[in-house]
């Protein structure tokens, strides 16, 4: 069974970009044909957010390596929804997509096992974003079955929301706790490497703040890190710039709302609008971050 | 629209207890009877998930007022275990009960919306237990629907793992991260207070340490603290006690498996070890902790 990170890492190189496609379906922004064609209530919802995602999934398959299902719009539909969840992350799968299952979950012993288990084994994605609050013995479980399944983890270390600071900014020996999260977070990093050189378990770290990223960057050397916050949240491809090693490896970058909804909702060719927006922010990142070395190192290996 | 606090407190005050009941659906502890009915697979699992909670409930809900499904187990059988989750909420609301959906969410803006819905609009829970490390703007979402609902939260303070103090006892201007975290509880408490004397926003603290727990009591004066780990994790009713008011208001405290599971699976009565078991756990908290004066105090208010 191979490593996580390389597989991660192989599908980077593969497509030569970092961009992941966060799979955000809100109701009133999906496009009107899809919105009109699956009938009232919550099963109606969920089948037009099955139909909207796994047909973004066929347009960026080709372009990108990874997505990241948001699981919240879906549990909103119930359990028809969940259904839907379960469709697209199967369909992402087949289609060769590294799936990204964001459910941001923490619980402690049996509890955190049952949760892994819906990530890893139910629903299968190959990564789940993780809250470290509850402290090392209540991610363990998600460790070691996201290991036992070949899979990974993101660990919540630095939110890009506004108030994210207060309490992750809370100084604790002269250093703000995001620190600590992300000193824990290479430590369980740094138990199970790959031979690409990063471990099992990244960070999630919102593209706010730069020196806050590098010093985040720098804390965590073989994590990968998972920065939302690019694109329609406010962060530039540039801010985002210093979650890459100079390879143009170690970070994915996600963007969600700008791309699904780069079309008007009443626009037919909304498939077009989605494809030029994300081979729009795959260019952004080449052009504005270390990933535009990953052109070039891909060019000299095909070569 | 009656004040989440005030139903809380008007149900404890009417059963005379503030024990909660955790269903947690566990497989392999079911009874052999529930697990032998519903066939293979997830499906039939979420079945007999269905089936044992709600014939748990119709044991406890004369004996208790609040019941707290733990959401984990549900979802690690997909689809069809969420469709049972929602059927068991809403038979738990039926039969009167107050629910607490034990789901740990937490995210931002929009997401952390869709979590809200999902909770207070698609399962109509009547409470949500939500994760802080994000922070107030991301907390809000879930506070503006609890409280549009009648709803109420739980906010994770202190959990009783032997790990939680990995970050939660981290100190911060010579206090613990978790007494920070309680101070903001206590802020969004303190917001909208009901008739009771109690705010709609809780805090769930571990029945590890006593002075922590009085300590813990004293930073949130007007929020209802949700005490898990009395029963199976090892907390006696006497380790709880100083969650309370003296009154014997303030405090809910949960026992999931010491109950659920008090009968052999392969006991043909396992609904009278329950109901025993949750007779025995209403009787302790009551000999044990400020509980006892509910009776007293029902019984003069009634007379």
């Amino acid at each position: 069974m191979s490593h996580f990170a390389d597989r991660l890492i192989e599908g980077i190189r593969r497509r030569r970009t970092p961009l992941c496609v966060g799979l955000d379906p809100r109701w009133e922004l999906l496009p009107l044909d899809v919105r009109s064609r699956h009938g009232e209530g919550l099963a109606g919802k969920a089948r037009a957010y099955d139909e909207f995602c796994c047909r973004v999934l066929d347009v960026v398959a080709p372009l990108v390596a990874v997505v990241k299902p948001q699981s919240a719009f879906f549990e909103a539909c119930g359990a028809e929804g969940v259904r839907a969840l379960q469709w697209v992350v199967r369909r992402a799968r087949q289609r060769g997509l590294i799936v990204i299952l964001d459910g941001k979950r923490n619980d402690i012993a049996s509890t955190a096992e049952a949760y892994a288990e819906a990530a890893f084994t139910t629903f299968a994605a190959d990564a789940l974003t993780v809250n470290p609050y509850l402290g090392r013995d209540a991610v363990e479980p998600f460790i070691q079955q996201a290991r036992s399944h070949g899979g990974g983890l993101f660990i919540l270390v630095r939110t890009s929301n506004p108030g994210a600071g207060q309490f992750q900014d809370l100084m604790v020996d002269r250093q703000p706790l995001h620190c600590r999260v992300a000193s824990a977070v290479a430590a369980w990093s740094g138990e199970h490497v790959g031979s690409s050189g990063y471990g099992d378990v990244g960070g999630v770290v919102g593209a706010v703040n730069r020196a806050e990223l590098r010093q985040l960057r720098e804390h965590m050397p073989q994590s990968i890190l998972l920065v939302p916050g690019y694109g329609a949240q406010g962060g530039s491809a540039a801010d985002t710039s210093d979650a890459f090693h100079p390879t143009g490896l170690g970070a994915v970058v996600n963007s969600s709302r700008a791309i699904l909804y780069a079309g008007a909702a009443d626009e037919a060719s909304w498939e077009a609008a989605v494809e030029r927006a994300a081979r729009n922010s795959v260019d952004e990142l080449a052009r504005h971050t270390p990933a535009g070395n990953l052109v070039l190192h891909s060019i000299e290996t095909d070569g």
